[in-house]
């Protein structure tokens, strides 16, 4: 027995139109065409793709797994006539610019197909997932003719893209890249030096690929300022985009890794390769920030889709295995003992699992559509708003999203037992395949960096100020809504200990920087939490108002799991302040040569 | 690079003696011979052999994995010549009784010869780590004949032990067994059933296999008060063991697995074999219960051997790894950048590991020396305690180690960030083969079940009773110990919650027994966090009256280590306790459907 997926699109629709709003999205400027017909047409047809031509190749690709031979990468069997189906279908093209072959639609309909691309085959998505970043990051900071050049081609997926940061010295620190580049006769530049961890870094399913690849010029000043970022394609071609010679970048090694085997994590070498400089000389960090948020929303989504895989196979399997008798009498009197579903332990991990997922979902869709807000909408006050929310939340997302993911996977395998540890299962994998989204684009650590660091300072702290304001005032909006008491209470003191840390924080932080580094991944984490809590009470409140319908089952559904999730999960937030206010004197002053 | 392990003596050390007084353990009659410096050579010893013969073969076992041929299994290699070692140590005699070959340690001995070898080579470890349970299973319920026989086998090693419990359609619920024992004109009988999941089920390390299953006889009643216990060879022999025929039990499968993939675990199929009773019809589970206490707290070491790995891999790493300056200014303006070790985020990851590790060794061994008292002790009372004390934590030891293993490997790998994920380091090895300590032997689950369910009732509750007393008087003998303050203050907190979660339960069990099954988990990691908590601030008061010594290096850090554990672990019993008081209603009244 192996696990099924069925997209759930009925949450999906529920969190982008009711919870969200999105029926309202085509009335921004250029997303005139993302009507909710259009848009539920498409996520049938992903839906069905996902499927019918991911699904099936997820155990086998995790078996066969890539191979390198002669700098040659073959992918495992079925990868390419799926990569050829999935640009067949226009899916490369969903949200790409319509001025380069792309159809122009909103972010917020990609995030919901990348979902389920990512549930379905987490590491044939990833070939496609990265060019989307690519052609970001080119659009942004890029010149007319590089755009022209390579957009066309990322729309219709004949090229793709990746990005080349890290080098063995360095991940986070990218002060330290050594590549450099010079410039040559032809007013381009040649580029020597080595990146590793690059995904999809090479490989047979298109027909060039192009690295985006951060590097420093000859002057270039030391540290993260004197950083360029270049075009280094795996073939030359002319200006007719014909493929030509080689150019010397190739792929020295495959690593082998816990999951995601069947994504190439290439070695590129680059020896006196040629490449196109992006926007400014040493600026090349601006443009891959573009290209980095957009990674890392896509890898909270991961962690979310990971979280969706876990929660169907687990809830197949706690109906259809019995095992013991209830607690509280037999309950399957014809059976020879109970389905597990029927326990209220593997109960807690069904709905720890989906209570995540659901909130998750729930977060990310939001900043998705903040995302085109801000893309997209002529209010310029909106637009700002939207970019502090995302700015804000995409560490969040990134961090909390693939932390539970991670942790929902585990629940899973716990749910089958020791079945769940043998492979045919097929739950083993979603474990070893959702750990790297912890670790890539930023460690999760990193991400708490950038949270208490970055985000809560920038503008003087208005970031923050927007979102406690929103969840302040929906709160005093419902204080004396009744029927929602026995949420808004949990959410009213898990919000107040979010606050209490941010004070603790910002009083300590100031005379010493290590308070903030100590308490920044306990910090995160109540920040998820209460964020996660505050999508919940507002799906809660739209089921209330629903729960009479046609489609009572679903709304009731939605209201038992947001009450688990305010009962059972949201309590964690007194701890982790307790952490937080204990300080962090017992981290610092615990000498290094103790370790 | 890949991982290295120094055997932590010292630490191990401090514990067994300075602790738990290991050094009087001599005194009790039948371990005369363990005086503290045969204790001493024979941890010397079993360090070397781990760290020289063991650890090389953990990684390439895990690449090569066991294969099967034509029935035979072959394990990795190196692992016939170090298990061969093994026995010509005489390590496999280590505990057992003198009167058949062995050299009658205590257990409490064994069980640090065990986190060594377990820490360096898991799935090896587990060829000999279960013959001890067949032995003591076979010492405690055999006839005298059955332990003349195969006692003398099991302590040189020659033979070997399995566990044959689990059939597909059940793991946890034994009653569902279907294996078959007919009684044939010899007297013994003829078992006909497959079971899963054996481990060390089949290979040629031994010249025999000695399986223990579980099986009905005919006129058996049904469920678990129908199950009785056989012992059935791979090879029949004669009255002196010469080795024979082969009996009809063999290996039709191993399995593929996430991890301790150099351990065959084998479907075993028996047609018409031969076995052998042991003890009383329809009465196996008893002597199947010895067998599994022993493996419960042998997979617990698991969960404290894996918490060490993690520690000294990720330690060595963020020593050597340089990336970022330091928050609080640059700390070795010799190098590109300061190595990792000087974030506060990194100290956080390391020091949880060893805060969870080093108080997991000191709950197990003093459960491991409690057993010894319980075996030895000439006072009826003491050996009553001691059972108490064993009986009760057994499923804590069992459930919090291995959690606490796992996810401190997580955080080793997380500590290598994009490295960890690579199989070359090592890391991500530790993650796969400690995941399925929380799975075998009963899952964490079912552990939880057994503390709420049996052990909380047990006796009219004396045994918590007596814990809560043990755990009270100290608190009462300390209270006014000020150098002592800042850590009673937190173990006070933390025991109350205890407290109030056990009145919970008590409460609310009695007229829904799912108010149990729910709470279960939570309670056991509140316990578990609890005890830990106990047995640090124990530790610190040592540490604190020898910091001035020759070894004050050692006794400072144990104290700082504590004081983390108070600081920011131990706090998670508040919101625990939070979600136990929430009750199991938002569990139990989610409709089947809704999932």
């Amino acid at each position: 027995m192996s696990v099924t997926y069925k997209a759930p699109l009925r949450d999906m629709e529920f969190v982008y139109y009711e919870l969200l709003g999105g029926q309202d999205i085509n009335q921004l400027p250029g997303y005139e065409d993302a009507e909710p017909d259009t848009i539920k047409a498409i996520l049938e047809e992903a839906a069905k793709f996902a499927e019918t031509v991911f699904l099936p190749l997820n155990q086998s690709g995790d078996e066969q797994a890539c191979q390198l031979n002669d700098c040659v990468v073959t992918v495992p069997d079925g990868f390419k006539d799926a990569y050829d189906q999935f640009c067949e279908g226009g899916w490369t093209a969903l949200t790409e610019d319509p001025i380069y072959g792309g159809m122009g639609l909103p972010y917020s309909v990609s995030v919901m197909m990348s979902e389920m691309l990512s549930a379905t085959n987490q590491s044939l998505a990833m070939y496609a997932g990265l060019t989307h970043g690519a052609a970001k990051a080119i659009h942004a900071c890029g010149s007319d003719e590089q755009r022209k050049t390579y957009l066309p081609k990322f729309a219709d997926g004949s090229w793709s893209g990746t990005m080349c940061l890290t080098e063995a010295q360095c991940g986070t620190d990218l002060g330290l890249i050594q590549t450099k580049a010079i410039p040559n006769e032809k007013g381009s530049h040649n580029l020597t030096g080595t990146k590793i961890f690059i995904s999809a870094g090479e490989h047979e399913l298109t027909d060039n690929i192009i690295h985006l690849v951060l590097a420093r010029l000859p002057d270039a000043p030391p540290g993260i300022k004197g950083i360029s970022l270049f075009l280094v394609p795996k073939y030359l071609f002319d200006a007719d985009c014909n493929i030509g010679d080689r150019n010397p970048v190739t792929c020295g090694a495959i690593e082998h890794k816990m999951g995601i085997k069947g994504s190439a994590t290439c070695v590129i070498n680059m020896d006196d390769a040629e490449g196109y400089m992006i926007g400014t000389e040493h600026k090349g960090m601006q443009a891959m920030f573009v290209m980095m948020n957009s990674a890392r929303l896509g890898t909270g989504i991961q962690g979310l889709a990971a979280g969706e895989q876990a929660y169907q196979g687990a809830v197949e399997y706690a109906r259809d295995r019995v095992q013991m008798r209830s607690l509280t009498g037999v309950k399957y009197p014809d059976k020879k003992a109970d389905p597990i579903i029927v326990h209220p332990d593997v109960r807690r991990m069904l709905l720890t699992i989906r209570a995540y997922t659901e909130g998750c979902r729930a977060m990310t869709y939001w900043i998705a559509q903040e995302l085109d807000q801000f893309a997209k909408n002529p209010d310029a006050d909106r637009r700002e708003e939207a970019d502090d929310f995302a700015s804000l939340l995409t560490p969040v997302i990134k961090a909390f999203c693939s932390d539970t993911g991670f942790d929902s996977t585990n629940l899973g395998v716990q749910v089958y037992g020791g079945h769940g540890y043998i492979s045919e299962h097929g739950m083993e994998q979603f474990v070893r395949d959702a750990r790297i989204a912890q670790l890539y684009e930023g460690t999760n650590g990193i991400q708490a960096l950038d949270l208490v660091g970055r985000k809560m300072a920038m503008h003087n702290g208005r970031l923050v100020k927007r979102f406690f304001t929103k969840i302040g005032e929906f709160i005093a909006q419902e204080n004396q809504n009744e029927s929602l008491a026995e949420f808004i209470k949990p959410l009213v003191n898990s919000f107040s200990h979010l606050q209490q840390a941010t004070g603790w924080i910002a009083k300590h932080a100031a005379k010493n920087p290590d308070h903030a580094g100590g308490a920044s991944v306990d910090f995160l984490r109540i920040f998820g939490l209460v964020t996660v809590g505050y999508m919940w009470v507002r799906m809660v409140k739209i089921a209330q108002e629903n729960q009479q319908g046609s489609d009572a089952h679903f709304y009731k559904a939605k209201i038992k799991t947001g009450r688990f999730y305010m009962q059972k999960l949201l309590p964690q937030t007194s701890s982790l302040l307790a952490s937080i206010e204990a300080g962090s004197d017992s981290l610092m002053e615990f000498d290094e040569a103790y370790f």
